[in-house]
């Protein structure tokens, strides 16, 4: 990627340890363009460092400034973070939907952010106005008691995922080989044959459902080539020693 | 919504404090059912209170094992989170694809749950190898560091949005109503008249581009019916007392 993602503008943000938090959350999605806005114990603040877990670099080169609209000053879009309603007629976007705007913009060339308010009072609505839009988390709404480091990292998780292509369902095959069918095929023929030596398909009519069911069954398992080894390991020994307890204990039972 | 989401276990946990986040991230989501497994300071533990923000229900009915094995024993779909590479042949799912599968199942009437390692080593193989998938979040390479609660508070998040229905994107609208196609008109033939006595349109064959281009700005201010009357009230000020100003400011410079 050569295009670099939103600006994150926290105003008046509290404690040095939550915006060491929100730099860490910043980070692991690959956010890097900090922006503190009159932040309340002064800047640098070192009560920052501990809880950036690593992330210094991103506290050393956080511009400051006195408001909001020296903040953005630079930037093209801007979308402010509230879950209070406010009045205004304005667009609301999820988080996610955010994210593909805002990667949308990008990659026109564009820069913007994202703006966070204070720890207890959030964003006022002058503040607001000067944005494109207001993104809301969706959240429990008898218990909507997100902080500033859990906006920072849900707003930054949709960031990264608008511009990632992990495959949404894969599996890490390490060096194996998925079975074929017809390795399935011989692994089945193997099982019924065995049952049928037990003895196991006793019903005429139920044969037919019994050997979908178990075909069913195993092809459920996306066996490797080794595994079907296994696998007839496992039937070979039920069948000559488990398989003779089993047919003992029945025997004994009738 | 009848159904009840994942419930969340924790295994190993070390922090009660870490305990308390997680189940804020929860309840933030909807998520009540939190299990324990060797939890590291016993339990209950009056550590983990003040940062579940409230959430102290789900603290007070924890249910604790002494293995995962015993965590999960009712439960029908298990995942397993984790970044690092396990070396198993196993489904590997994204947080938001987890969270459709989980909606399935429940919506299907079963029940299950997500597996967090803890603090410091995470999940060992052995566990992992009781779950149907890994869960992994996409995260940036050259800084991984999620901890706890932030896993915990991007899963619940996923498993929220998965069955929200929030609009992605909609427009508060208070009382106001959206101008017609019509007051639109009407307030761009006030300006272009205004603009027309102003001397505006001077270049002829430039005229029906520079239309062209103020509706489409007008277009996309999606006004409403008091703010066209807001519009052109500024139209009718800016054509009189500052019209006037720039006519005279434009004399002078020609």
């Amino acid at each position: 990627m050569t295009h670099h993602g939103p600006a994150i503008i926290l105003i008046g943000a509290q404690l040095g340890e939550n915006i060491g938090k929100a730099v860490r959350a910043m980070y692991n999605f690959g956010l890097t363009d900090l922006r503190l806005v009159a932040p309340r114990d002064g800047w640098p603040n070192e009560a920052a460092y501990p809880s950036a877990a690593g992330a210094d670099f991103i506290l050393d080169k956080a511009q400051v400034f006195n408001t909001a609209a020296e903040a953005i000053a630079d930037l093209q879009f801007i979308y402010a973070t509230t879950a209070r309603k406010r009045g205004m007629i304005k667009k609301i976007v999820t988080p996610e939907h955010c994210a593909d705007l805002m990667r949308c913009a990008i990659n026109n060339g564009q820069k913007g952010g994202i703006l966070f308010g204070a720890e207890r009072s959030g964003l006022v609505n002058d503040d607001i106005s000067l944005c494109d839009a207001i993104v809301t988390v969706p959240l429990n709404p008898d218990f909507s008691s997100l902080n500033l480091a859990q906006a920072v990292i849900l707003l930054s998780y949709e960031w990264y995922k608008s511009g990632d292509a992990t495959t949404k369902e894969y599996v890490e095959m390490q060096d194996a080989v998925p079975a074929s069918s017809q390795d399935m095929q011989r692994l089945i023929e193997h099982m019924e044959s065995e049952l049928t030596d037990a003895g196991y398909f006793r019903h005429e009519k139920r044969i037919p459902t019994l050997q979908r069911n178990i075909r069913n069954i195993f092809k459920r398992t996306n066996l490797t080539k080794e595994e079907v080894t296994t696998m007839r390991g496992i039937i070979k020994t039920l069948a000559t020693g488990g398989g003779e307890g089993w047919k003992a204990e029945k025997a004994a039972k009738d």
